[in-house]
C-alpha cells in the first residue's frame, strides 16, 4: 500500500479542489434572500438596500418580506400581524420548564435561549421537513420567529423572580419585547429606536450563523435543530461579538476629555478598539451610520458621550495608522441603541438573536425548497494508514 | 448602479470561486483524527483501520485514541478509566430537568437528548473555548462524551415512568448503557455487540454533523453548543438515517422464504431497499461486514433471518439490476445488532449519537487548535438591489 497520507478519498472519487481557509469567498449556495455589498458599502434584504428598507417600513414588513419575497400590501399585513400574535403565545406548560432553566446556576441568557427554544421546538412538536407539508414547516418558521423575543423575555424576568408578562396583541414586535421585559408600557421612542436595532441585523450575507442553520436544515432535521444550532454558532465570540465591550470601553473612557488619551494609548500598546473595523466593508458601516443617527435622535448623555468618542477615535487613528482607514462598525453604536431603548447589557447578544432568528428562518426556508445535503471533505494528513494496531499492553 | 445581481461581493472581495452543489468533494479542513477510503473500502481511526482496531481495542481505548492522539498503555488507560467514571456522573438537579422534558408532549428522544445536552452544557458551565484554558474545554470534552448515554438512559427510563439508574463505576461505557437502561446487570455478550456497533459508528470522515460541529466551534462558541449543534444534524434523516427502517422491513417481509418476492417486487416498483447501498462504498461496507459478524455471533431469529435477506436481496438486486453492484451499508446490521444486544427501536439513533459525540469531540479539540472562523459565501441571484423602496399602502 504506497503512502497515500496526503490524498483524501473521502468523497470516494478523485480528490477534490481544497477550498481556502474558512472557505472565504467560497460561494456555496446561491440565495434570494439578499447579500453584503462590501466595496459598494451596501447590504440588502431582497432587492432592497437595507437601510432604505429600515427608515421606511417596519420590522412586520421586512420580516414579510424576508418570508414570503415581497413587501406586504395592507390587507396581507394585517393578517401577517394576526399570525405573528397567534404564533407568539406560549403554552402554560412552558412556564415551568423556563422557571427551571432561569433558576440553574450558572446562568447565562444565549445559553438558556438555546435550551428554550430546543424544547420549545420539542413542545410544538416540529418534525423533519421531509415528512410534512410546506405551510407546516412555514407555520413553524413563523413560530420559532415570533416566540424568540418572548421567550428571551420570560427567561429575564423569571430569572429576576419575576413572574413573565404575556406579550399585548396590540403592540408591535420590538414594543411587546420592551413590554414584555419591563411589564411597563413602552415609550414609542424607544420602540423605535429598538427596531431600527432589529431590523438592521435580521440578516447580513452567509455568515457562520446562517451557514450553520443552512447545514442543519440540509440534512432534513428540523427547523428547531436548524434554529438551536445557529443560536450556538452566534454565541461564539468571533460571530456574535460582544456588543455590551463597547460599553464597557466607554465606561473604562469615563469622560469626553479623556478619551484622546485613552484611545492614544491603547492604540500604541497596540489594543483593538471595540466597535471598530469591520471585515467587508473597508468604508463605513452603513448599519453604524443608521445606528449613530439613531443613537443622536434618542439623545441622551450615552448617546453623545458615544459620539464624541467614536469622532475622537477616527481622527486619532488616522494620525497613528495613516493610509487605514477605520470605521466604527454596527458594534459600536449597537449596545448604545440597546442601552438607550431600556436593554439589559446581558441581553444585547440574545437581542441580536430574536431579530436574526428571523433571517435564519428565511434561510431553512429557501435550503429546503432546493435542498441537497451540505456534506463537504477534509484532507487527511496523519500517519499513512492503516498501520498495524497493537496489542493491548 | 449595473445590474450585478450574478455578482457576489459578500466575501468584500473579487468573486469567490462556486463550489460543487453540497461542498461534495470539496475539502474545507485538513484532519488526523481520520477519514473514509471509499475505493479501497476501509475507513480509519488516526493511522488505524477502523474494523481492525475495533476487533483488537476497546471502545474505552479508542475513545482515547480520538481524544490523546495514541493509544493508552495500561497506566493511561487505567487513569483514562477513573476520568471517565468521574466526568459521567449527573449531579442530582439534572434529574428533575429531565423528568419534565421526559414528560412533555410530543416526546422524540434525539429531540430531548438535543435540549438535554444543551441543559447539561449550561449547569456544567461550559464557555467560550477562547475564554479557558485547553484543559478546560478538553475536561469539557470529556464530560459531554461520557454523559450523553447517561442522559439518554435517564430520559428514556424516566418517559417510562421508571427512576434513572446510576452508572456504575466497575461497567464499560456499552456495559453502563445497558444497565442504565434495563437496570440489569448486563450480559457479556450483549455488551460486547454493542460495543462492537458503538466503536464501528464513533466517526467517519468530514459528514454532516462533524461538519455543523466544527463550524460551530469555529466561532470561539463552547463545546455545548457545537455537540446541539451536531444532534441536530444528525437528526435529519438524510444523515443519521433510521436504523429502525431496517427492522421495518424485516417485520414486513415477515418470513426467510417471502423474502425474494419481497425483494423482486420492489425492486420492480422501484422502491428503495433499506440499508442497501452507500455514497462512499463502492465496494462492500466495511461496517456492514462486521456488523454481519457480530449478528452471526450473537444469533438469534432476527439476526439469522437478517443474514438470509441480506443474501436473497444481494442476489435478487444482481439479477434485476446487473453491473450494479449494491451491497449492504452499515444501517442494514446497525438496527439487528441494536436490537440483539437490548437496545429498544426509538432509541437506535440517538443510540448511534452517543458513539459519535466521542468523534464530535475530537473534530472540536481539532478544530480549536488552529482554528479559523468558517464563513463562506452565497451568490445572490435575485431582482438586482437597490430597488426603490414602495412606500406602504
Amino acid at each position: 500500500m504506497p503512502d497515500t497520507a496526503q490524498v483524501t478519498t473521502n468523497g470516494g472519487g478523485p480528490d477534490g479542489a481544497e477550498a481556502p481557509a474558512g472557505l472565504e469567498g467560497v460561494v456555496v449556495a446561491h440565495t434570494q434572500i439578499g447579500d453584503v455589498r462590501g466595496l459598494e458599502g451596501f447590504y440588502h434584504y431582497r432587492q432592497y438596500d437595507a437601510i432604505e428598507l429600515n427608515r421606511r417600513r417596519s420590522l412586520e414588513d421586512v420580516w414579510y418580506l424576508m418570508f414570503r419575497g415581497h413587501l406586504p400590501d395592507k390587507a396581507e399585513r394585517e393578517e401577517f400581524g394576526r399570525e405573528i400574535a397567534e404564533h407568539r403565545a406560549l403554552t402554560e406548560d412552558m412556564i415551568p420548564f423556563l422557571r427551571l432553566v432561569a433558576a440553574t446556576e450558572p446562568f447565562d441568557p444565549m445559553t438558556a435561549l438555546r435550551t428554550a427554544i430546543s424544547f420549545a421546538s420539542q413542545r410544538a412538536g416540529f418534525r423533519s421537513w421531509l415528512d410534512i407539508p410546506a405551510e407546516q414547516l412555514y407555520d413553524n418558521a413563523m413560530q420559532i420567529s415570533a416566540q424568540t423575543p418572548v421567550l428571551l423575555a420570560a427567561l429575564y424576568r423569571l430569572r429576576g423572580g419575576q413572574q413573565p408578562v404575556p406579550p399585548d396583541p396590540e403592540l408591535s414586535v420590538a414594543g411587546n419585547y420592551l413590554y414584555m421585559l419591563s411589564g411597563q408600557r413602552p415609550d414609542p421612542q424607544r420602540v423605535w429606536a429598538l427596531e431600527r436595532y432589529l431590523v438592521s441585523t435580521i440578516d447580513h450575507g452567509f455568515n457562520a450563523s446562517t451557514f450553520t442553520a443552512r447545514v442543519i436544515a440540509s440534512t432534513g432535521a428540523d427547523i428547531g435543530s436548524a434554529v438551536t444550532g445557529a443560536i450556538g454558532s452566534l454565541s461564539g465570540p468571533l460571530h456574535g461579538g460582544a456588543p455590551s465591550r463597547v460599553l464597557e470601553m466607554l465606561d473604562d473612557i469615563g469622560s469626553p476629555d479623556r478619551a484622546e488619551d485613552w484611545v492614544r494609548a491603547a492604540v500604541r500598546r497596540g489594543d483593538r478598539i471595540m466597535g471598530f473595523g469591520h471585515r467587508v466593508y473597508k468604508g463605513k458601516d452603513p448599519r453604524s451610520a443608521l445606528m449613530r443617527e439613531v443613537a443622536s435622535t434618542l439623545g441622551g448623555q450615552t448617546a453623545e458621550f458615544a459620539m464624541a468618542v467614536e469622532d475622537t477615535i477616527v481622527r486619532v487613528l488616522a494620525e497613528e495608522k495613516p493610509g487605514r482607514a477605520l470605521n466604527a462598525n454596527v458594534e459600536f453604536y449597537a449596545g448604545v441603541v440597546m442601552d438607550a431603548s431600556g436593554i439589559p447589557r446581558e441581553l444585547f447578544t440574545p437581542t441580536f438573536a430574536s431579530s436574526r432568528v428571523i433571517g435564519w428562518c428565511a434561510h431553512v426556508l429557501e435550503q429546503v425548497s432546493g435542498n441537497r445535503l451540505i456534506r463537504p471533505s477534509a484532507r487527511y494528513d496523519g500517519q499513512a494508514p492503516p498501520q498495524p494496531v497493537p496489542a493491548t499492553d
